[in-house]
């Protein structure tokens, strides 16, 4: 089954387009977790347990993992091991190295850690981002028009009367030949992201940048929504982890969550 | 002191421009070494031990030691601890990130692990390399134009009758305030070296893609030197670490290091 395929599964199935973003930060998980050695792995565990259902995707960025040192492994492992195989679980790396380097850090992601979809890092063009698309089941998401500020600097560039991110989606576009391409589109572009979405029809687009980046969740859904209300994969993240500091964290993060669901269900069954 | 001119000072120290790259893989290893559980780190030592006076810097390529999964930590800092002081330290992680996430990655690279600088990729901008460039004495060297195939794909689309590489260029020389940003432009373009270098005449130029990816060495250091001819980075990579299968590796990685550093020299000197 294609990567594609297996997003627009995991996305009927949970009657969701909900992906939250395991971003977790030591300094704000509940106070009487924090005492714990395996504090990290046990708030990504109870969250992971109240809101599996109600999310097509986890996606994990790696640079929170990382900052743990030696224990960023045990982190990772064990996080992902909580997560139902039904569910996409996304890499949130942005990679982007030379062909030999890449198949590097695709195993490492893809094999090693077992993630359905990495993030790559456009730049360094074809041989950079092909070890992530190699296999059809596995998917990619290309970073295109990025949620932050730094987006300015070279994204919206003009090449040819269109802007640079124009070109990364129709490179992705082609680079799409397994079904298991995607792009990144911060939803704090509602305009750019419906124009994307014109230009690739059929691709996933992840959608981070709703909530603390100030990114708008009714024009995300609207916009990045294919032509059947699917493929849009809406990333949240602080506002599920620390819907409470309290011992009420997990339903607290399972009410926001089936708030959101809900939310863009209400605005995808309007458009269609 | 900035990070530009510690790499002066390095690179006048050991009368070298060059820097080994220690992507190491277990594959390629002296078969008599294969066999400890420390293979990994005590290759890397040995090749350090054996090459430290004649280089200016270290490259590790972060992908060569994620590869290694639980045991990356220990390969990556027992690696660290092996080179002497002076000697300049990049982690080659291309990271690009929004802010708080590159504010990760940074401590990772340059307060955990200490390397003295990094690379950065530039698709995400401003606030994706501000936290790499944050404390003068850290460097970050940005990828402009990389070694590369892949390379074409956007890096020479056409920006206002530019390429888009000059942009990057431009955009880090203004990035370059406190004096410790540097680019990377790969050897397989020596014409484009030249233009960049005029573009940004005192900055740091890590130029890899000399040897088994076809770059020329000579052009290399024509193009990439500063006026005094200093501030190019030449990296090395498989020619030095696998310059021989046996117990003599060391030893030939010597000589072989020897070799590369004079033919530097004689360039640079009649350049001058």
């Amino acid at each position: 089954m294609t990567f594609t395929r297996r997003l627009q599964t995991a996305q009927r199935r949970s009657e969701s387009l909900l992906c939250i973003g395991l971003d977790t930060d030591l300094a704000k998980i509940p106070p009487h977790l924090r005492r714990s050695r395996s504090a990290f792995v046990d708030f990504n565990r109870r969250i992971i347990d109240a809101t599996h259902d109600l999310v097509c995707a986890y996606k994990l960025n790696l640079a929170f993992y990382e900052v743990l040192g030696e224990r960023s492994w045990h982190a990772l492992r064990h996080t992902l091991a909580a997560i139902p195989p039904e569910v996409i679980t996304i890499g949130d790396a942005k990679r982007g190295d030379i062909g030999n380097s890449a198949a590097l850090y695709a195993r490492v992601l893809l094999e090693d850690l077992r993630f359905t979809a990495t993030t790559v890092s456009p730049y360094m063009g074809d041989d950079a981002v092909a070890p992530f698309i190699a296999r059809r089941e596995r998917g990619a998401f290309i970073l295109a028009l990025t949620s932050n500020p730094g987006a300015r600097a070279f994204q919206y560039l003009p090449v040819r009367r269109r802007p640079l991110y124009e070109h990364v989606v129709a490179k992705a576009v082609s680079w799409n030949a397994l079904h298991n391409c995607g792009l990144v589109v911060g939803a704090t572009h509602p305009r750019e992201l419906r124009r994307i979405r014109s230009m690739a029809p059929g691709m996933p687009i992840l959608i981070p940048g709703v909530g603390a980046q100030g990114g708008d969740l009714e024009s995300s859904v609207r916009y990045g929504c294919d032509r059947h209300g699917e493929l849009a994969v809406i990333n949240v993240g602080r506002s599920v982890l620390y819907a409470s500091d309290g011992k009420d964290f997990a339903s607290r993060a399972r009410a926001e969550t089936l708030a959101l669901r809900d939310a863009i269900r209400r605005t995808r069954d309007r458009m269609l």
